[in-house]
C-alpha cells in the first residue's frame, strides 16, 4: 500500500537523552517502509543521527508531509506554531506521560505509527491564533500561538489596567495581573490554572480568561472563533504579552494587540480509538465508570 | 409601511400591578397601527383588559406572529419555552431593572417597539435543550429549557453520583450536589453562580458545570451544541432534574437522561444599537472606559 | 506501666463484614492488656462479637475512657457528636484508605494502638458547633455538628435568601443555594468542595462559605470561633438546616438559627509522628518534596 | 481635657492637591487644641505648609504619639510598615472613596478626629508579617509587611516550583505563578483576586494562597498566626518576593524565605461605631438588609 505521506520529519524533546535509541528505531522503521525519514537538525545532532537526512526545524513544513514529534505537549506547541502557515499535519509521541496533544505512548509508538501511515487515524483540526502587535499605528510584532495569547504584567508586581473589545464593540476595562487569551487546545493549560473552563477542541471558541482579577465580577468568557479580540493597554509600568509562552514582546500604555483565529487549522493525527475525554480523565484524576 | 407582524401576544409578570398602565397603553399603541393584539389571558384579568381579544399562554405560539414580554427574565423564560415550536419571535420590555433578555427599558418601550414593528431591529437567535428522561428503557418525561437542565440532589442533603456521557463516549463519573447543563442563555444564570463560564448568545456551545462536585479537578466544560449528553444516575437517595426552574421530575437510579440542542431557536428581536456586552457590563458591575 | 484508658469502647462502621475478624483481634489485644472492652452494640450484632460487654452508642461518652472507631471519618463524625459532651477522647482506625480522622492504618493497628495506650500520642483538641434553632422566639431544635452546619434550599430548586449576623452585627443579605457554616475539621469536606479555604485543625476560626451565591462577591469569611453567628431565613420555599449531614431540621422563613463554639472540645489521639500536612498531600493529591 | 496624643504627625497621599486644604484645616485644627503638630516632610513640601513642625516619613514612629493618614489604604500600608517598630497607632482619612483601613471620610474628618483624640474611639490590633530572606545560610534581606509577602515569577512567564514548610513540617511542592502569604489585613486585597477567603482583621491567622497553581487541588490554606512559614525556591528563571507590593527582592533558586508574625501589632483607631462587617459590605458591594 501508498502511503499518503512520502517525507516525514522526525522531533524530539531537547536535552533528553532517552530519546536517541527510540528516534533511531523510528527513522529506520519509516526509513524501511519507504518514506523520505528527514531528522530536525537539534535532535540529528543531540542523538547522533548522522544516516538520515537533515531538515532544520524552521523548514519542516516546507518539506514534509508529516511530523512525529518525540517530547511532550512543550515541544509539539513549538512545532506547531512552525508548520501551521503549511498545514503539515502532526503526531505526537510522548515518552510514558501522557499529554493532550502527544497521545501515543512510546511502546506502541511503531505498531500504532505504522496503522496511522497505513491511513487508520482520527484526524483532528485545531484553531491557532494570529496577533499583531501595534503601536502609534504601526505593526510592531506579530506572531502565532496554538496554546494562548496571554497578557501579563511584568516583574514590578503591579497590577496592570486595560480595555478589552470583541468585534470593536468595547467589552470591559479590567485592572489584573492579566488576561489569557485561549484557544480550545489551551483551555487545559494555563487558562485552567487561572479558573478558565475546558474547551472541546473541535469547539469553534476563543476563551477570555481573566488573570487575578480585582473585580470579582471578571469571570471567564467563551465567545465564536470569528471574534476579534482587541486589548488596549491603558495602564502599566511593565507589561508583555506572551505567545505560547515561547516568545514575548513587551508592551507600552496604548499599545493595541489584535488576535483572531489563524486562516489555517492545525492537523493532529490519532491513531483509532482516541477519545479526547480518555485524556482528559487520566490527566485531570476525573472518576472512571462506577460499574 | 406594512408590519411584518399581523397579530401581536402581550405577556406581562404575574402579580406586578405597575405593568397595567404600561401594557394598556402599548396595546392601544400596537391597535392604532393597526396591529391585531391578543393579551395573555391571566395578564388580561390581571389587569381588567377587557376590550382586548384574549389568547391562552400555551396558544401564543399558535396564533402570534410576535409575543411582547413585560416582566423580567423569568417571565421572558416561561414564554420562551412555550413558543420555541413555533418559532414565534420576542420582544423583552423590562420595568426599570435590565434583563439579560428583557432589555427595552419601560420609558422607552413605545418608541422602541415601534421601531423594531418599522422593521429598524437587531434578531438572535438562540438555542433551547431538549431533554428526554428515560426509565427502564422507556422515556417518562420531556421538556425543553431555554437557560439550563439541572440535575440536583434534593432535600435529604446527601451528594449524588453519576456518570456523564457527550456523544455516547464516557467522559466521567462524579460525587456532586448536581450537575447544570446550560445553553449560553443559561450561561449568566444559575450556571454562572456554579462557578461556570459567560457564553456569548451566538457561541453553539452547551456548558457542563458541576455544583460543588467533591473533586476538585471537575471543572466545567464546554462542548459544541451539536453533542448530545446522556447523564446516567447511579447513586442518590433523592434527585430531580429541573428545566429552567420552572418544571421538574423526579429521578431514580439508574434512570438516564437524555439532552441535545432543540430543533428551532428562539428568535429575540433587539432594538437597533444592542450589544449584548453593554447588558453585561451593566449586570455584572464590569469597567466601563476608562478614558 | 498503668494506661490512663481503663475503660474501652470499639465501634465500627455499619455493613462492613471485613471488620469482623480486626475488631475481634483489637478487642482481644485490649483485654488481655487489662482494658474492660465495651463493644458498640449494632457493631456487635453486627460482628458476632459475644464474649465483650456491650454499650449502645448513645452511652459510649459516658462510661468509656476512651473509644477506638473503625472505619471511615463518616463514622468518626457520627461517634464524635455522642461523646463531645464526656470529653471523651477518639482513636480513628481506617480500613486501608486514610481518612482525615481516620489515620491510624489497620495493619498497624494493633502496634499503633499500643503505643498510644502505653502514653505515645500526639492529642489534638478540635471544636465543635452548638445550633439552636428559633422560631417566634422559642427553641424548636439543637444539635451538635463536628464538620459543618449547613443551610440549604430542598427540593424545589429555588435559591433561598437570609442575612447573617456576627456577633449581632448585620453582615449581609445573600441569594444562593446556601450557606456552610464549617469548622477547621469540616473545612476539608463540604466548604471545600463549596469553594472554601482549608482550616488547620487547630486554628480558632469558623469559615462561613456560600453555596453558589448569586453574587459573585460573596467569598468565605473566616471569622474567630468565638464569634456567634445568626443566620436569618428571609424568603424560601423550601429550606432545611443539616448537622453534618447526619440529622437535619426544616426551616420557615423567618426562623433564627444561632451557631457558637460548643463549650467542650473533641480530643483525638495520634500516633507519635502524625502530621496534618500529610494527611492533607495524600488526600489531595499535593506535590511531594522535589530533591 | 487632656488628650492621650501630645505629638501627632499628618501623611497625605503623593500627588494629590486636592489634599492641600483639608491636611491644612486640620494641622490647624490639632494646633489648637494644644497638639504639636508634625507634618511629614513630602507632605509640607507638596503642599506648602511651612508653619508646622516637620518630621521625615522613617522618623514618625519615634517622634509620633499618634499619626493620621489622608489618602487610600496604599499610603496607609506604608506608613503602617515604618512605624510599626515603635507601636504608634495611626488613624485613616480618605477622601470620599472608602477605604478598609481609611475609614473616615473627609468630610467628618475634624469632628471624628476631635472625638478619638478625646478617647471615643474603638482600637484594633493587626498583625503584620517579619521576612527573612536566606540565601546560603546568611540573611540577604529582611523586610516588614502588613498586607502580604507574595512570591512570584518574574517577567520571563514561566512559572515557579517551590516547597512549602510550616513549623517545619513539608507542606506542599507547587509549580504556580506564585504564592501569597497574607495577614487578616491583606485578605481584602491582592489574596482575594487570587482565590482567598476573606479573614477578619481579629482572627489571628496566616492564609497561604496560590496563585494560579497548575494543581486544581492547591487550595487556599489558613493557618495559626503563629506558625511559622518556610519558602524554599525549587526552581526559577526569574522569581521575587514582593512586600505589601512596595519594596521586593530578587530570589534565586536554593534561597529560603522565613516568614513569622511580627513581635508588634499595629494599632489603628476607629472612630465609635466603626464595623468591618460595614466595611466589607460597601466595598464588596455585599446585599443590604432586606426588610
Amino acid at each position: 500500500m501508498q502511503s499518503l505521506f512520502k517525507n516525514i520529519a522526525l522531533v524530539s524533546r531537547q536535552n533528553t537523552p532517552t530519546i536517541a535509541e527510540p528516534i533511531k528505531r523510528l527513522a529506520q522503521m519509516l526509513a524501511g517502509q519507504g518514506a523520505r525519514v528527514l531528522i530536525e537538525t537539534e535532535s540529528a545532532i543531540e542523538h547522533g543521527l548522522d544516516t538520515f537526512d537533515r531538515v532544520e526545524r524552521a523548514d519542516i513544513g516546507k518539506v514534509a508531509d508529516l511530523a512525529i514529534v518525540l517530547g511532550g505537549d512543550g515541544t509539539m506547541l513549538g512545532v506547531a506554531r512552525l508548520v501551521a502557515p503549511y498545514r503539515t499535519p502532526l503526531i505526537g509521541v510522548n515518552q510514558g506521560r501522557l499529554g493532550f496533544m502527544t497521545d501515543l505512548p512510546l511502546d506502541e509508538m511503531e505498531r500504532r505509527v505504522g496503522e496511522i501511515l497505513a491511513g487508520a487515524f482520527v484526524p483532528e483540526e485545531r484553531i491557532l491564533l494570529e496577533t499583531s502587535v501595534r503601536r502609534d499605528g504601526n505593526e510592531i510584532a506579530q506572531a502565532l500561538a496554538f496554546n494562548d495569547v496571554v497578557f501579563s504584567r511584568g516583574s514590578t508586581g503591579s497590577m496592570i489596567e486595560f480595555e478589552v473589545f470583541i468585534d470593536r464593540q468595547f467589552v470591559y476595562s479590567q485592572r489584573s495581573d492579566g488576561l489569557i487569551v485561549s484557544t480550545p487546545t489551551g483551555s487545559t493549560a494555563y487558562a485552567l490554572a487561572s479558573g478558565g473552563p475546558i474547551m472541546h477542541p473541535s469547539l469553534p471558541a476563543i476563551a477570555l480568561v481573566p488573570i487575578c482579577p480585582q473585580s470579582l465580577s471578571n469571570r471567564p468568557i467563551v465567545v465564536n472563533d470569528t471574534c476579534e479580540v482587541e486589548f488596549l493597554l491603558t495602564r502599566a509600568h511593565d507589561a508583555r504579552v506572551y505567545f505560547d509562552n515561547q516568545s514575548d514582546c513587551e508592551l507600552r500604555e496604548e499599545d493595541r494587540v489584535l488576535i483572531r483565529r489563524y486562516r489555517n487549522t492545525l492537523r493532529i493525527l490519532h491513531p483509532v480509538g482516541y477519545d479526547y475525554y480518555d485524556t482528559l480523565r487520566v490527566k485531570l484524576h476525573w472518576g472512571t465508570r462506577l460499574h
